[in-house]
Formats: structure tokens, sequence, C-alpha cells
């Protein structure tokens, strides 16, 4: 044996217990981890199918649409973005990226690397588009596709998107949005918005694992892809063999790939979840912990990255780095301290903000309260200050 | 709300214990299960990075190889084959794959989505290719890459390839090999065997749950891929962001995407355990169980579809349907009277054979017996023998 198995895979598995309050993953509730306990089963069982039609339904109600391919993909959010542009996109043709982030920024490398010809309309840090100029864009660039970011959590910015399915449906485009980071914790409606493809994550709203990413394509979306000219470059995120790999086009299930097993049973368990809520429920528990953690920064003298209410995602919250203060020893005190996370910038927000999350199971008013009081107590340390 | 909540999901989740001796996935063990109860933690945290480095040192014992680009794509082991085509290979590259099963057929379909120029060499169900037969077919193709399937689980085939590294690095053409069905169950050695991509799955040997693809590529194919004209087509399987993100490139760790944790957790505690038992125990449990199973079919009179047993995986073995046996009604009786899972041939095996895994933590005597066993009984029910 020319390689010896290594010393450090004999120590136990060890996992401190932290309270993951950063823009994602969240900390999966007990009975999600439970759901994990179950046995295993072929990926096409009887029972193992059942139980992603039991997940099909959640996906609709959560993504408030009646549209047939709604599923899966088998890897976290980024595997999301990539399928939908993937799908959509044919070598040369347009798509229209809202930027105003890194996940604007990815749409577009993705769509690159598709070979498509990538339009951007760009906004700062914080800022959203609105309807006008969206609609001005689209008449200018005449896209295939446009994309939007619900929750940029780059930015903490909530993008307006009533109407826009419309716009781009006047002008031919199809409208694909990501809400990895915004699902379930506000308002959104993929049928009455007229959005053709949506995607998010798992872990953070629903609060299950990072492993999946849930799809929806509506029929507008799937006639454009049964009309491509040119395969679909993925085999893995062909939207066609997922869309029977999860008995959503009427014909019998066929084998595509080794679906994973466990994290449909976490999600499904998550979606139990949410639906015992109820998406108003859940809305509203997001908006008014984010009320509450808006107050307590003003009380610290604190000032969000967005000044109008309106357009931050309850989900994550941008705070500006007060000058003289080293936000990463910020972050280190609350997590040496407190195993509590909360995160420094990403992008083009890197070293300017905090950004906390508030995501399904660790949205509670309890944790809004803990959060500001690290905070309080972290800012008044002198060595965090030492700047001024 | 235009849709409500399912019903169905306010059923707690069902999920009924069954053995799964069919072609995988196989059962995990409790420990690997547990592992997975963990709390969650950041895709970036110090504490998850180290079990990821831990990962990759347990990966390189199970690869036999010292190659620092060691780590998993997020998905199941088709992206792991996606993943292996969309680095190497660039438009109008010649691929030349080795045929004898699903998987051949899986990764031309995958190479052709690339605009890859694929040439396949073609087998029958059950056989394999010389050295002489392969060294002619590179002489002629001159490839990029050639693509070869260690155990083809569709048939039970298993693919000699000592020496095939050096047949194909003389003629300038890198070897990537599939191991999803044969990993850990039968000697694999990538540095010593000349291999430049591998990979496997989670969910068969290693007995976790299917989720990742662990793969690794070696100097020369990291060489290929930095000298590409053209970027890798999938930014979430670039494996040169994926090498960042898993700590092999010698630079810091950038975010990528988010990483599966739970699943990695899960992974861990697999590796430990193979660590513990150590490979050559690992491949002599499953070469013993199968020669038991071998010598139990031959007592039933039944037949193995590969003739000279050096030619068969131990991990997948795959038995010919003999005249007047319904085999869906032998399987069905597996499943309803023992929740024991067999399966069926699949691709060219189709209707033809059974396939029984051995895998892992379901590779025991005790299962080899139990699956003897069902099967005499069942062969001996007038209704399942009806057709004769």
């Amino acid at each position: 044996m020319n390689v010896q198995p290594p010393q450090c895979l004999v120590a136990p598995l060890n996992v401190p217990s932290k309270l993951l309050m950063g823009p994602g993953p969240s900390n999966s509730p007990l009975r999600v981890h439970y759901a994990m306990m179950k046995p295993l089963l072929g990926h096409l069982h009887p029972e193992f199918t059942k139980i992603m039609d039991e997940v099909k339904d959640g996906l609709r109600y959560i993504f408030q649409t009646r549209a047939e391919v709604v599923c899966c993909v088998s890897g976290t959010g980024h595997a999301g973005m990539e399928t939908t542009i993937c799908n959509l996109l044919e070598p040369s043709n347009v798509i229209l990226v809202l930027q105003n982030g890194i996940w604007g920024e990815r749409a577009a490398d993705m769509a690159r690397r598709h070979d498509a010809d990538v339009r951007i309309i760009e906004k700062g840090p914080g800022e959203v588009f609105t309807m006008g100029e969206i609609e001005a864009a689209v008449q200018q660039h005449q896209p295939a596709v446009v994309f939007a970011v619900q929750g940029e959590s780059s930015t903490g910015a909530l993008q307006p998107l009533e109407g826009l399915g419309h716009i781009c449906h006047k002008h031919g485009a199809l409208l694909a949005v990501d809400t990895v980071a915004s699902l379930g914790g506000t308002p959104f409606f993929m049928d009455a918005w007229g959005v053709d493809v949506v995607y998010t994550g798992t872990q953070k709203v629903l609060s299950a694992p990072p492993s999946m990413a849930p799809i929806a394509f509506s029929d507008r979306a799937m006639a454009r892809v049964k009309a491509r000219k040119t395969p679909v470059r993925s085999f893995y995120s062909d939207i066609l063999w997922l869309a029977n790999y999860w008995g959503c086009d009427g014909t019998p299930r066929k084998y595509h790939h080794t679906g994973p097993i466990s994290s449909v049973y976490a999600l499904r368990e998550a979606l139990s979840m949410a639906c015992e809520e109820g998406l108003e429920s859940l809305w509203s528990r997001h908006r008014s912990c984010a009320q509450r953690l808006y107050s307590g920064l003003e009380e610290l003298g604190l000032k969000p990255l967005i000044a109008d209410p309106a357009n931050r995602t309850p989900t994550v919250t941008t705070i500006i780095v007060p000058e003289g203060v080293e936000w990463m020893k910020v972050t280190k005190y609350f997590m040496e301290k407190y195993l509590v996370e909360i995160s420094g910038g990403l992008g083009p927000s890197a070293g300017k903000v905090w950004r906390v999350g508030l995501m399904g199971h660790n949205c509670t008013p309890d944790n809004v309260d803990l959060v500001l009081k690290i905070m309080k107590e972290a800012l008044a340390q002198p060595a965090i200050r030492s700047n001024l």
C-alpha cells in the first residue's frame, strides 16, 4: 500500500454548536436532523418517489405556483443558477442581467461560459432597479432571458418583482429569478408575478442542510427548452431529464441520476414545518424580527446600508461598519466569545458592512436580542475601537 | 394565497427499513447517520475546512494517490462524470470511450453535449477490453482523453486497468476512470496505474448517503485544465474553483459555492470507518463475500452473466435469469416478503439479469446467505415459474 490511512481520521468527528446568524446556512431544527436518521431507500423505490411527490407539492406552495415542472437539482444553490442558465440559453442568445451584487456577477459568468451574449444593467450595492429602468433595458437589448435576484444577500437588497414578468413577456423574454436568500422570508408569487424560472436553496429560510436547489419552470420556460436547437450542455442539469425523474412530465420515471435520498428526507421535513406554520406567518415573523433588528441597531447608533426599509430583504440585513471600527474584530468577538456567526461583506460590500441573517429556524426575537446584545458589547471593547 | 399547503405534508415522514442488496445505494451504518445529527457549520468556518482536509486525506488513501487535487463535487456520481468531461475536454477534442455498458453510453452523451469528437470502442454486456484492443484504438483515434469504467454496474464487469495509464500517456492521452460502483471493493491504485482523473460515489462501498462525488485530478490532468483555450463550461464543476474551495491549490480558500455540510460529515465518518478497517480487509471482504455468493448461486443452478470470475466486480454480481422465470416476479418476492432489494438489469442487461450488490456496510456473509435463501424460496414458487 503506497498511501497509508491518515491519522486524522482516527479522532471522532467533533463539531462545535454554533448559532449561525450570517447569510446562510442557518441552523437546522432537530426534526430536520432526525429525518436524516431514517434508513435509505432506492432512488426509484415507490416509497421514495412518493416522498419526492410530497416535496414537489410543498415546493409548489412555497413558490406559489401550479407549474408542472417543480423539482430539485441535486446540488446547492449555485447548481440551481447553472441549471437555469444552461437550460434557457443557447449560444449567442441574449441575457439581460440585473446586476446589483455578487449573484448577478455569477449569473453573468455562467452565461458567458455558455457562450451567451451577456448584457448587464448595473446598480450600486444596496440599490434596486425600477420597473421603468428594467423596461427600457429590455426594449434596448431584446433579451431571450432576464435574470433578477430577489434577495441579494451580498448587499441585503430586495428587488421588487411584481409586474416584471409582464414586461418580460411583452418583449418575448423569459424571467428567471434567484430566491436563494429570500424565499419563505418575504412574499413571492411565481404564477401571479409571471416568473418563468425560480430556484432557491435548502439551507436558508427552509433551514434544511445545504444540498439541493429546489427549482420550478413555467410552461413558457419548458416550451423554450423543448424548442432548443442545441442540446442542453449539461446532462446532470438537463431539466427534461430532471422533470422526468421527479415525475413532472406525465411519463414513467427513468433512471437519470441517483438522488440525494437523505437530503430529500430533510427537505420534506423542512417543507412540512413551513406548511404547518404557513407562508403568511413565516413572512410576518421575518418582517417583525427584521424590524426588531432595525430598531435595536438604531439604538446602538448603527446605520443599515439600505436607507429605505422597503428595499431591504428581511432575511439578510447589511449594517454599515462605523468609521474607526475594524469589522473583523467584531465578527471574531461574536464567534470567539459566543459561538455566534455574523458575517462581513461579500463582493461589492466586502469590508464595508456586516451581514446579519434572520432566516427560518434562526429567525426569532430572542436571537435578534442576542445579536444586538453582543454587538453592543463588542462595540464597547476598547480593542475594537482602537483605530479611533 | 393562490396555492394552499398540501395535505400530504401533514403526515409524518414514514420510511420502511429495507435491506438494499441492489447496485446501490447501500444502507448506511448508524455511525454515518449520527454524523448528520451534528450541528451545521458555515461552509468556510475553520472547523469545517479542517473536516474537509480530513476528508481529502481519507480520499487520498481510498484512491491510493498523492495528488494535490482531491476533493468532492457537490452532486451525486453523475456529477463526478460531468465534472471529468467538462474539465478535460474542449470543443472538437477527441475522447475515446470504452463502452461496455450504460456508463460508457452516458459519458459519450455528456461528451457530445460538450461538442467533443466522440469515438467509441464497444463490447457486449459483461465483456471487458484487453490492453491490446485499447492500445490499437488509442493509436487509431489519437484521443485527448480515454474514458474507462472499472466496475460497470449495469453488467457486473470489472475492467482491468493496470498498464492502461502507460498506454494512454505514451500517446499523449489522459486516462479518466469511473469507479462509482467499485472503489473500496476491489483494488485501485490511482498513482501506480497512471490514472489522471478518477471519481466515485458516496453511496456504494463507502456506505454514506448519496450526495457527493469524490474526485481526484493528477498533476498531468491539472496541467491540461490550466492550458485550456476555452473556459470550462460549468462554473459549479470548474475544477480550478473546486480545488481552491477544497484547499488543494495552495492559495486561500475563496467562496465558490455552499458545500453540503451534513453530507461532508457523513462522508468523513464513512472514510473513518474505511480507514479503521483498511483497504486490504475491505477488498478481501468483498472478494470472499462475492465468492460465497458465486458458490451459492451454483448450488441453485444459477449462472453468472460473466463466465470468468476475474472479470467480475465483486461489488455487483449479474445473474442470468433462467428461461421460464419472470425476473420481476423474483425481485418483487424479495421486496414484498422480506423488504430486501435485488434489482433487474439496466441498459444492455435490462430484462436479462438480476443484479445483486455486495457493497460496504451490506457486504457480509449473513446478507449473502439471506439473498441465497430468498432466491431459493422464490424460484420454488409455482407462480414465478408459471411460464414453464
